[in-house]
Parts: C-alpha cells; structure tokens; sequence
C-alpha cells in the first residue's frame, strides 16, 4: 500500500488536569501509533486553563497556554476543541460558541451532559458537527460508542451499571474486610479513590449524572435530570452487606435504567444482586455495564472507570474517530446521536421491586406479627424471614425479604412500622434486581 | 427539530440461513426504530441463495431470490452487500467482485477475514469503500468496533478471549455437572448448542478463526493463520477440571493473543485460569473477551457469541453504520481499518508458560522422584505437587504445577517422562495465564 498521506488537525484543550495532562502524554507518546493507525495527526495549539503559573502534571510549551477560551475558539487552525475543565458553566457556553463557529467538540463533561444536553446537541446539530464524550461515562470502556453504535439495532429493555469506581472500592472493602463505611471511606481517600470532598461521589449524584448519558442514549428519551430518583451509600453498614451475602447476594451501588409497563425507570441506589449476576464480581474501582437488548440479550462491559490514562484512552479514542472524519472530507453529523421520542417517566413511588428489610426492633413477643401484618395491609407479600443474633444487646435485626411491591405502598408500611414503640431505628431498605 | 429526511439504501443478502433470517427479521420488527435512530432505511433488494426452493425461517418475496449472485452484484439500487454465506469460496471471489464495483460489504465470515483478510482490505482500500465485520467474532458484542475505534489510543498488550460458545458450554457442564466430555458434547447437540459434526468448534479451528480476526486488530500485525498453535478441548478429562478447581484454577478454552519479548504469541488452548479472573465467571455459551491496553489497563466484554438474532444484531449495527456514511456523502475508506505494521510471530517452542501437569503413573517407589529429576535437566522449577487418591486402581495421579518454562524444554521432558516404564497414560498438559 502506498504510504499514507497524513493530515494535520489542530486540537484547542480547555481545561490541564489529571485528565488532560493524560491526554497530552498519550498524543505524545503514542503519537506514531496513532497516525499509523488514523492517517492523521493531533496536534495541540493551545491549552485554555484557570491559572498559567500552576504546576502541571505535564511540561507543555508556555506559549500554548491562555487563560481566555476566546483564543483558542478564534484560532482556525483548531478544528476539535476538547474540553475537560468540568463544571456546568463556562463550559456550556465554551461549548456553544465552539459549535456555532463550527469546531468539533470533545468532552468529558458528565454533569453538563447530564443537565444541558439537549441544548448541546441542538447546537451541534445546527451546527452539523459532532460531539464525542465516550470519557463522559466509565472512563476507558467503551459504552457510550456500543449504545450509540454497537447496539443501534436493538430495543434496549434495562441496563444497570456501576459508574462509580469510589463507591465500588467503598463496598467492595467492606464486604472483603468488613470495614464500616467511615473507615473505608478513609481507605479510599488515603489510596487516592475518592476526594478530600467526596459527596458526589458517594451520595449518588455522579453516578446520575452517568445515568442520564446512558439512559438518553439506550432509550432514545429526553432524560429530565430532576427526576431521577438517587440515593448514595452512606446508610449502608457492614452488617447488612453479611446478611445480604449469608442470604446470597451482593451490594452495589448501581445507575438503573428500565423500561416497564409504568413507563422509564431511571435510579440510583444501592442494589442486592444474586451473586450468580455478572455485576456482583465487579469489585473495587471497576466500573461494569450490564444491558440487555432485544436482539443481542444479555451484555456486560467491564474497566476502569476513572483515572489519568483510562479517560484519556477514551478522549484521545474521540477525537481519533473525529479527525478521520474531518480527514474523509469533513463528515456532517447528520442526525442526532440519539434523536428523542415522547417517553414517560415513571415516578419513583410507581416502581415495583423486591427489597430487603432490616427492622431493629426490641425483642418483645408479637413484634414480628405487627410488622407482618402492617406490610400485609399495604400489600406487601413477605418472601422470608430471618431473625439475626442481637449485636447491640438492645435491639435485635429482623430482616424480611419481600416478593414485587410498589413503593407508594412500602413507604407507607414502613412509615407506619418505623413508629412502632419496638422499633430502635428507622427500618434499613435496600432494593433486590435480578 | 426538523422531521429527518430519510434516504433509502439497498442492501443485497447472500444467504438465507439462521443469521440471513435474524438480519430480515430485525429490519423488519425493528424497522422504525432504526429510521429514527439513523436516518436512513435500509431495503433489501435481493437475496442471493443455494436454493430457491428451501423452506425458509422468514417468509420473503419469492422474486427477491435469486441464485446467481451476479444478479445482485449488476444492481445499482444496491449499495450495500451483506455475505452471510460463510466459507472461503465463493465468498471471497463474490466479495472481491462487490468491492471493485465499489459496493460496501458487511461479512460475519470469520473464516474468511482469518485467511483472506488482507486480500479483502486491499480490495476495499483500492475501491475506497468500507468492509464492516463485527459479527465475525463473538456475535453481538461489539469488539471488532472496540478494537478498531474506542481503544484506538491503546499498544493492546494481550487479549485472552473464550469466543467459541460450543466449547465453553461444555467446559461449563463439565465442571457444574461433573460431566465426561463426551456426555457434555451430547447434551450440547441436544440443546442446539453444538452442531451435529462439531470438529470445527471442539478442535479449536473456530477460535483460531476469530483469534486471527482479533490479533490483525489488536496488534495491526498481519497473522499469518498457519502459524497460530491450535488445540481443542477433546482432551480435556473431568477429573482435570476437579483437580484444577481444587487449586483455585477453571479451565476456559482460550483464544490468546499476546505481545512478548519473543515476538507475538497466538494461540487457542484450554487453559487454567485463577478463579478471581473475570474470565472464570463466563459460563454456559456465553463469550467474552478480556484486553489490556497500556493506557485503558483491563477491560472485559461479555456477552451471546452466537444465534441468530445476537448476530443479526451485529449486521445490523454495520450495515447502519455503513449506510449513515453513504447517506452523508459516501464517507471514502480513508486508511485500512488497522495498517500492519512487520511484527514477528513467535514460534510456539519459544513460548513461555506455566503449566499444569498430570501424570498417570503406577504407584511404586521412585517414580515422583524421576520425573522431578526429569523437568529439572530441562531447566523446568516445580511449583507445587499434588499426589492424588487413584481412580482407577493402576495408576496414581500425580499433579504438578511448574513455574514459567519454555515449551520446546517441557515437550523434550515430557518425551522423556511418558517413556518410562512406570507412565501409565501421556502426561496432561494445561496452559496457565494469569
């Protein structure tokens, strides 16, 4: 074959990180591969970053570097502009002036994705460019690409991923170590896996953020970001991930999206899963998607969610497949990633699931029989019992196994159970998927 | 938004069987679906088959069918040819033929892409048209995009994949059941899970296919399929699978492809694999792949390798992909999908493993003493030894698990050992990767 004749595509960076110090190292040093690979070549022109004399990660030429986006945006010869700085605003607008000025966009931007993706798209589709954000979700592995492509013939029915590497190191060590939730939140900031400040992390929102991405994707529906219903990991004790495991199940932290009868389910909570379920051997910072689709059946994608070099892998992956578009003669995005249909949300009191139940009551005859009776009432249909030694001398665990509820009526069960004179503490839920 | 414009693209089948049917079917059910999520609509035009009179598992328009494919290849309503016919000819003359008349082909021809691969690329980079192949490997998993575009950015440092479902079915039933091979085999017939002459799957030519399929990817080095080292799971005895869960191990039929020092090592063996390797979870037909990439680390792919609808999904999803590139202005193969770089195959005597051994031998003083001595001359270190309780009354096994050695010292020791007198049976050898 005759040897290649390579183009040149001028790349503007917003944002010198962790991800994009990556980023930078991999055009680098990977470079020969990847215009072996691409016929093309990356080559960054400038780097929009908060504050020019910070200590990078990486050494890069001074006079790369500004502190207004302006000019990188006004540069012709920047034909893809990737952003990795985060955060809903500049980014939105960078974003929106870079596509009206006709620019590819590469992001990594989750929460933007998340909150404004419509308005993002609308932009790129007036603007007939295209957006990559494979690194907006799971880092390395490759979902957002197989929803929007792999998969593209298929009705997707659920997928349930765990997104978030932090929450998964936090679970994973207290169910091999049996640590409690502070200790190994401790562990986990100490090895690096999770924030001096990790609230998004563990309290769910980042793992909705990811949620939305996907769910807009897999189900073709306008994902309103204030109805996903979240619940982080900050309730969950090493004793309920021993009853769930003697029980046979494991405890995720999972991003749910369903299609049911009730309309679209989306949630973030965390989740018992059988521990014959691909995702209950997904341990420590792995992130795993599950989906099923109607024609392909059961999937699983399985990496590393986060870090330097597995979202760079995903950037760099992004704007590889741009430039060989701009490459071929300048592809247009002729249609929406994704385009939306009408779908229905359904709300969170309308779903249907099993759960596990953990009362602590006091060890008073009768108790059992009231629980029982007052989840009966609200029709909520008992799987098994199972009465645990004491741990605290005051109180002792009666955890219950349901069979399909709504969770109007369980809410309501429990509101009326957790004012029990027997009861210690409010009635520990978590929700069982197959 | 604008309604979208929808552009009609003819597609041409060749072969009407299982996946044929799954392809017409998806278009079909799916058809809306992928209108609206593509823009274009796919038409088949004509079908290409044996046997016009066949009954078939779709009902299609008598007058789409025809048995000479030159039929299909004169229409210039069709953009698109789709080569489910399988085998080396006339495939590989009928796709040449496609491509110099400048039609884009889609193919889950493994055996094919294995032998004839770089032929067929040049054929499509001298007509400037794209070739699309995900259904070739592992059915609906969409590795042959992950390869190709989202780990772009990767050197891939090895690939481990179970990727012939037939296999892993009975390896699964071997060890869940304690089935003989023979029984397992049987079961899968049954179960339509193995064909009724199954050589091509058991003797490990079907993952050799996709092996060559995957290492061009991965590696872009060009796989010369000859020197791809091949053995079958016929061998594989169910006190193996015992004795190796014992030490912690599952024994998976492998396709591996691996960078080394020795140059690149290709190979399709059972293999014994530690129980905590996400690959040891893969049961039943399920397929998956596990790839490291230097800059994504891990990664695993999981899902149905086979049957008509998984594979149809992957058709599908190329022919979309292909047909959203034609309807924005007939997007030209750029580049070959991965370039070959000279890479030099390592021969199978220089590979470097550890290995478990079986030896069967009569229980006499003496014995464990001289194979020991024997692996030693040939610079082979024992790992462990593990004498087990006799079977059969004559001979005892006596298990050992080496450290790394060279395959060319262990076939000369193994020479040696089955020639004494005291060796009842020849020694098992199994592969094992980390």
């Amino acid at each position: 074959m005759s040897p290649l004749r390579l183009n040149k595509i001028g790349i503007g960076l917003i944002g010198l990180g962790t991800v994009g110090s990556g980023v930078v190292n991999v055009l680098r040093e990977n470079k020969k591969l990847l215009s072996d690979r691409s016929g093309v070549e990356l080559e960054i022109r400038r780097i929009c970053v908060k504050d020019i004399s910070k200590l990078r990660a990486v050494k890069v030429p001074r006079s790369f570097l500004c502190t207004d986006p302006e000019l990188l945006l006004k540069d012709p010869s920047i034909s893809i502009v990737v952003e990795l700085a985060g955060g809903i605003h500049p980014a939105k607008e960078i974003l929106q002036k870079a596509l009206a000025r006709g620019k590819y966009v590469v992001t990594a931007n989750k929460a933007l994705l998340a909150q404004e993706s419509e308005v993002i798209w609308e932009a790129a589709t007036r603007a007939g460019v295209e957006i990559g954000f494979e690194a907006s979700v799971c880092g390395g592995i490759p979902i957002i690409q197989a929803l929007k492509e792999g998969l593209v013939s298929n009705k997707i029915s659920h997928f349930l991923g765990i997104v978030n590497g932090t929450c998964n190191y936090i679970l994973s060590s207290m169910s091999s170590a049996g640590a409690d939730f502070h200790a190994a939140l401790k562990t986990a900031q100490k090895k690096g896996y999770a924030e001096k400040n990790p609230t998004l992390d563990i309290d769910g929102t980042d793992s909705a953020h990811k949620l939305a991405v996907l769910a807009r994707l897999a189900f073709g529906a306008k994902i309103p970001f204030e109805k996903i219903h979240i619940e982080g990991i900050q309730k969950i004790s090493a004793a309920d991930i021993e009853y769930a495991r003697e029980l046979g199940y494991a405890i995720k932290l999972l991003a749910i999206g369903k299609r049911s009868a009730r309309g679209l389910e989306l949630r973030v909570h965390p989740t018992m899963l059988p521990l014959d379920h691909p995702l209950s051997h997904v341990h420590g910072v792995y992130n795993a998607v599950f989906v099923r689709g109607d024609r392909v059946d059961d999937l699983l994608f399985y990496g590393r969610g986060a870090g330097m070099y597995p979202t760079a892998s995903a950037v760099v992956s992004d704007m590889i497949a741009i430039a060989k578009k701009i490459h071929a003669g300048g592809a247009k995005a002729s249609a929406h990633p994704m385009p939306a249909v009408p779908t229905k949300i359904c709300p969170m009191d309308e779903t249907v699931c099993k759960y596990y139940l953990r009362f602590q009551v006091a060890d008073k005859p009768g108790v059992l029989g009231r629980i029982a009776q007052t989840l009966g009432k609200n029709r909520i249909s008992i799987l098994s019992v199972h009465q645990k030694e004491s741990r605290d001398a005051k109180s002792v665990p009666v955890i219950i196994l349901t069979y399909e509820a709504k969770e109007k009526d369980l809410r309501k069960a429990l509101s009326q159970i957790d004012h029990f004179p027997e009861s210690c503490e409010n009635t520990a839920v978590i929700r069982v998927e197959k």
